[in-house]
């Protein structure tokens, strides 16, 4: 039986407030991964969860929240499946950086994933460090941070921990599973492995694998974070250092992919950060490279550097049609699922030609999809920003599936 | 009067060759900053070079190798200019990696550039370390190596010291001036401020500035080397040390910018290294991975980290329509020089945009220009690459230009 905490985080607050600091910030982040003020389910040692490697894990925890109201028939719930750095705080305030949810321009009332109207969950992935157990959590044979004794996890163990919650909630079977870039990877993962539960899967800016080019980025980012000697081959929370150069070259690397080559030309093209000359030093000159710096450097207060690597691993090994002897279309063979497929113009991570071919997968075995190419020019960061087209597209095809299915149009229905 | 060397190396031998190890190897490529074994020439302390950054350098030298024979009329050099991590060595074996001159397809006996026809010269770059001055060199003021106190550099410098090294071999007016990437650059400025000296200029796969994200991807890799402990604030070299695992890192990153999506999956696609299954860890259990670490790790026996960090400064300082009122066509108004420009289809570092837009400045001036998109799927690195329509192009302008100019075209014409 599951035990489970709805209450802000249990952790004594150590006294009164200090003023801000990036090491307060830090040790706040370890307390969020350790006991999250979001909801949170812990599955015990009896009920442990096998992975794609062969291990189990046990007992673990999947942290969670959510926005709506469940209906009495549990019809109307959405799971939301995050991206690699993303989290469960998709609405509410982040209780680390302080900043809104990242997807808070798509779901709320109103929105394109109206939480008037449906039950929206979203759960830190497995691997994770804001509350789900993941390398940063305590390891219950050694009392000590799993840290490399962390097993190595897969995308579709991500999703069997999702299954676990799901479950959990007494759900049987999910409106819809949307998701962006490794968001959109679980959506596919779900409709693949668990179809029957999925009324509707939304795979955003994704693809059915890891390309070379992909895998090439985030092998660079590990390496840098395995180059630095403060990552003390994973046991750094044990010595209470922190592999933060390192942690921060990989997320500045992962950023630029992040960004189209004309956003980043229209926000910063090669205009100069507070001067009016070059300075002649390897100083930030350019607005750009001071841009990096701060988004290297704040990702670092937030993120623990092993379940970054865990994490990019499982997206590196992530490969749909692998799991089907090699044939995509096998994936989604039979399914009943309603399909809503989305990329945009100019991601050069996810491109639209990836998209695609899950789509040809899908029609390869006559299943019902929509597949929307927006243009846009902000790259593939682009799935969590103002996008009209992407918003009318979503909103478009939630309204349809849900008057389909008979659920009820109205808001506040329940 | 500059003094000159064309003797091999002048550093006596260590007593016989031990087998060779990464660490001798490492040894071998400062000993060729120091004294190479290609020709060089010393601009004495009376000769200083005045910089960009308004310091002067001096005395400074500039390593260079030769190929073909100067005619009497000094009329048939045409000079090279390299890449951010080539050097002299386009023809001969790398002294220090043993491998073949990084342009030996497009430059020799009968090749596009004909050595039996031309006498083709490359120098290593100020700033570089295949022995021109740069930060690895000993600064007379101190008699240690520079680091971080030899000056910011620009392309203009560069080109600044290509000139004196002209000059020295008694050239009045080059044949052509060729490069690829920051060849091109190199090329570019070249054209526009000593444009009487070049009938023709052939920037290859290049931009008239370094865009927004080309400024991004080299603060990352900057910040990885700097991030290194071992760097030491740049005084690594006077402590016996080596940032080997920042360096690595960052010829990583910038290796994947230069192929292209398409290249690294006909390359490596998701093929597992010599291995059958996933192996759930963070070995290089891919192809891609194996390579990339391959790359990082033998960049750093033949490339010293602070040049790395100047040259790409001066890349990213590069926008030669700033030098000229921020209007790109100022910059060649009046030009005689014939033009051949060339981008690569799939080229993403350089893309055909940035090279159209030197094309286009050199319409508006009216002056002499080919521009030819190279159909190929070998991204950047294809200026370097068996690329025919590459190699027929520049046959075709080079001899078509020097039979309009009158110089013989009967191979080893003297």
């Amino acid at each position: 039986m599951a035990s489970v905490s709805i209450e802000p985080s249990r952790q004594a607050s150590p006294g009164p407030k200090a003023p801000p600091s990036p090491e307060i910030v830090k040790r706040s982040a370890l307390e969020e991964a350790r006991s999250p003020t979001s909801a949170s389910v812990t599955f015990p040692a009896s009920e442990p969860l096998k992975l794609d490697c062969g291990k189990t894990i046990a007992p673990f925890t999947v942290a969670y929240d959510t926005a709506g109201t469940l209906n009495a028939s549990k019809s109307n719930a959405i799971l939301v499946c995050h991206a690699l750095t993303g989290d469960q705080y998709f609405l509410r305030t982040h209780p680390v950086t302080k900043k809104g949810g990242w997807w808070d321009q798509m779901i709320g009332p109103g929105k394109p994933i109206d939480t008037d109207r449906f039950f929206v969950i979203c759960a830190n992935i497995l691997g994770g460090c804001m509350g789900s157990t993941g390398p940063v959590s305590i390891n219950p044979a050694t009392d000590k941070p799993y840290g490399l004794d962390f097993p190595v996890i897969t995308i579709r163990d991500m999703v069997r921990a999702q299954v676990r919650l799901i479950d959990h909630l007494g759900i049987d079977k999910l409106f819809a599973v949307v998701g962006g870039s490794m968001g959109g990877m679980q959506v596919l993962e779900w409709a693949a492995h668990f179809g029957d539960r999925v009324h509707c899967a939304v795979p955003i800016a994704t693809a059915a694998w890891h390309s070379a080019q992909n895998i090439a980025f985030h092998e660079v980012g590990r390496q840098a974070v395995m180059a630095d000697p403060e990552w003390l081959e994973g046991r750094y929370l044990l010595e209470e250092r922190v592999p933060r150069r390192g942690l921060a070259v990989a997320r500045m690397a992962a950023h630029i992919t992040y960004l189209s080559e004309a956003a980043l030309h229209a926000k910063f093209g090669r205009n100069l950060q507070n001067r009016d000359a070059r300075t002649f030093s390897f100083n930030a000159d350019f607005q750009v490279e001071s841009y990096l710096r701060h988004q290297g450097s704040t990702f670092v207060d937030r993120f623990d550097a092993n379940s970054y690597l865990y994490i990019t691993r499982a997206m590196d090994y992530f490969d749909l049609a692998a799991e089907f002897d090699g044939v995509l279309a096998n994936a989604f063979r039979g399914t009943k699922t309603r399909f809503c497929v989305v990329s945009f113009t100019s991601d050069w991570l996810y491109p639209t030609h990836e998209n695609r071919k899950i789509v040809q997968a899908l029609n390869a075995v006559a299943a019902n999809v929509s597949f929307v190419e927006v243009e846009s020019d902000k790259g593939h960061d682009a799935f969590l920003l103002e996008e009209p087209v992407l918003f009318d597209t979503i909103r478009g095809f939630i309204n349809s599936t849900a008057s389909r299915l008979g659920l009820s149009t109205a808001r506040s229905a329940a």
